[in-house]
């Protein structure tokens, strides 16, 4: 890609009612817009960084032998009612609308009751069962106040799996094969040592329900660290009784802010009951369906590492997240000879596949040009200038080291 | 896939509500399933051939030089209030909210304003231009009746390309390359011999817009055809001076029923003027930048595949855009070597990364699988049973000849 071509360019200054460092950031890059108040545009750039996150989720997720589905925004009111979820009493976040018949609809802000009910035409016999289906799919919540950029807005795609098995047993044994997913996958983000399970509360059929807490300083959530034991446990259960519950000691808790890069709940029969997914079994005997659900927002998990891997500079991404593996800064450009190099670079490293974003701009000067690529954050700047002569300076973004090598040897960093 | 761990099986009857023959296929073959009038779920096989379509699309996209952005549903009326298209009798389709504090929000139904809206802060000068952004983003359409399966929903993917142009030449000049892209699209699509291009109702600033119409029955357009000029005029600019000014002879015409499988539009510069996108020109004038829209809905370029080439067994995908290649029926599989042949030739397929759907299930008869594998409509059955031998047998969804070959010769299918 062609930093001249590319739609979504940097910005000296950052927004002025942007005042989360990942928004700043982000929209200093030109990775993401504002749209409105909670709401936010993805440029080529920001978008190729969450895909290749929502790529990490799903490899994870088909691991585990899940199937991608995808569902509507659109809710029918019946079948949130016969859960008791569409009530703005009992879920506040929905946001409403209406048919031209003055008919109500729902916006999804999740979807158990929707997904349920399509597995009533799907499961009859234990034969069918398990079915685990995951989506990427938009969530609308009606948030009073969004806020901290990306971690907290309006409107989201998140990665929402829904398990169905037998019994509690299987669901138990799914739950904790997710449970060993969701560390791989925050291992592969590059945030999987900051990340802890944490309980939290568990809802209406269970004690606890487990959160992924990712300790940041931009965090909304308060958690109760226990390092050596590698969990956390969430204010909301911070009860005497649960700490001896779970086994742990008031003084080897440390109290931090933290963000919830993901969530799993054991539903059981909370669902499959009042939307009747039931199955026969082996016996001929009617039962629920036992179901699990598990949550990860890929935009929330971008602004996390933003937030914690960036710099004074800008953004520093995982090798594995960055939208470009190069960033590949043209410099003297106006001299036809260093032009002609910088192009061959660009097209050598682009035909052995290699992502690369190549700064061709020729009215730029060279300190704008290393600022923006420092705001980027892709891993390796390279050079081509008068200096570098028939080699390219090559630098990590992590280090103020360079030096030169040929481009046969790029191919192999 | 293992056709019994499969997330949507077949269905023997069809809904009784679905009348259009691509609803009904496609929900008894389990791709998708209704969620409401007008909203549909795709299901792990119709989300597969949703996604084969939606990359022909990108990679064409790419070709041109557009590049991937996602915009937001939720839309501020704000940016709308400025083209005069917030009102509700100006654009009847608005699905509309509100936030807590009672501020209106829109459910985004297209996205020329609020992408206009950021590229004010993208677009300063004559060399921020051209720009080419496309996304592939939910739109929610509130019609007043969603029918004909997926062919007219109230939710769907669209894939909405816009181009920011310098000029009324340029402008003009990248409309006919999206044109020729168009039309390889839907040759790739399987389609392109019955597609074409409409001339329609231009709007405001242009004496027609270009559809891109597919001739078919169960299309809601009615298009007059010139099959000698490859060309055709949509019934709501059928006219006699429409016809003098296109050169077409009213004798030369057929009626027929179309679907409308794409659009371009000729924007000039109807948002920009409003919104306030300009640039400043190589002699510091400032200029309207000139803008055109173009679209495709990928779920009603697959009904309309369904609608065109299924039979009366079931679905008839083209190779491209097929789940699977190949749907493998193990026949006999109470028999152990027969199953351990069947999973043999099925792990040896799919560790050569070819698409395999393997009806492994031991308790349905030979009839029903067959019936399903039609239903479905992959390319290639192939049989493994008693009959085969050491051999597979394999026969094409379009021809009722079997013949038996090795699994290396299929492997060069």
């Amino acid at each position: 890609m062609r930093y001249s071509q590319l739609v979504g360019k940097t910005k000296k200054e950052a927004p002025h009612d942007e005042t989360s460092k990942n928004a700043q950031l982000l929209i200093r890059a030109g990775y993401i817009e504002k749209e409105m108040a909670g709401t936010y545009a993805f440029l080529p750039l920001g978008l190729i960084t969450l895909r290749k996150i929502m790529q990490v989720i799903r490899e994870e997720m088909n691991a585990i032998g899940a199937q991608e589905v995808y569902l509507s925004s659109l809710q029918s009111p019946e079948v949130w009612k016969k859960s008791g979820r569409w009530d703005d009493h009992v879920v506040d976040v929905w946001f409403k609308s209406k048919l031209k018949n003055d008919v109500e609809v729902g916006l999804a802000w999740s979807h158990e009751e929707p997904l349920t009910q399509i597995m009533t035409k799907h499961v009859q016999s234990y034969k069918d069962l398990p079915i685990y289906a995951y989506q990427f799919s938009t969530k609308l919540r009606n948030e009073l106040r969004a806020k901290n950029g990306l971690l907290r807005t309006r409107e989201f795609i998140m990665k929402d799996l829904y398990s169905f098995d037998v019994d509690e047993a299987a669901l138990e044994n799914f739950y904790e094969k997710c449970k060993q997913a969701y560390f791989k996958i925050f291992d592969r983000l590059g945030i999987g040592d900051r990340t802890y399970l944490t309980f939290a509360s568990g809802g209406a059929f269970s004690k606890y329900s487990h959160e992924f807490q990712t300790v940041c300083e931009a965090g909304e959530d308060t958690i109760y660290l226990d390092e050596a034991k590698k969990l956390a446990i969430n204010k909301e259960v911070y009860f005497e009784d649960s700490l001896k519950e779970l086994g742990v000691n008031k003084s080897d808790l440390k109290e931090v802010a933290a963000i919830e890069v993901g969530n799993i709940f054991s539903l059981k029969t909370r669902y499959s009951e009042p939307l009747g997914l039931n199955y026969t079994d082996e016996n001929g005997a009617q039962k629920p369906v036992h179901m699990g659900s598990y949550g990860i927002g890929p935009a929330r998990v971008m602004a996390t590492i933003v937030e914690l891997l960036s710099d004074e500079k800008g953004i520093v991404w995982p090798e594995a997240l960055a939208p470009f593996k190069f960033h590949l800064v043209g410099l003297d450009l106006q001299d036809e000879a260093i032009k002609t190099q910088a192009e061959n670079v660009y097209n050598h490293l682009t035909a052995d596949g290699i992502e690369v974003l190549y700064d061709d701009r020729v009215d730029v000067a060279a300190g704008q040009k290393f600022a923006d690529a420092d705001l980027l954050g892709n891993p390796y700047r390279l050079v081509v200038s008068k200096k570098s002569g028939d080699k390219v300076e090559v630098k990590n973004r992590k280090s103020s080291e360079t030096k030169l090598v040929t481009v046969e040897e790029l191919s192999k960093l």
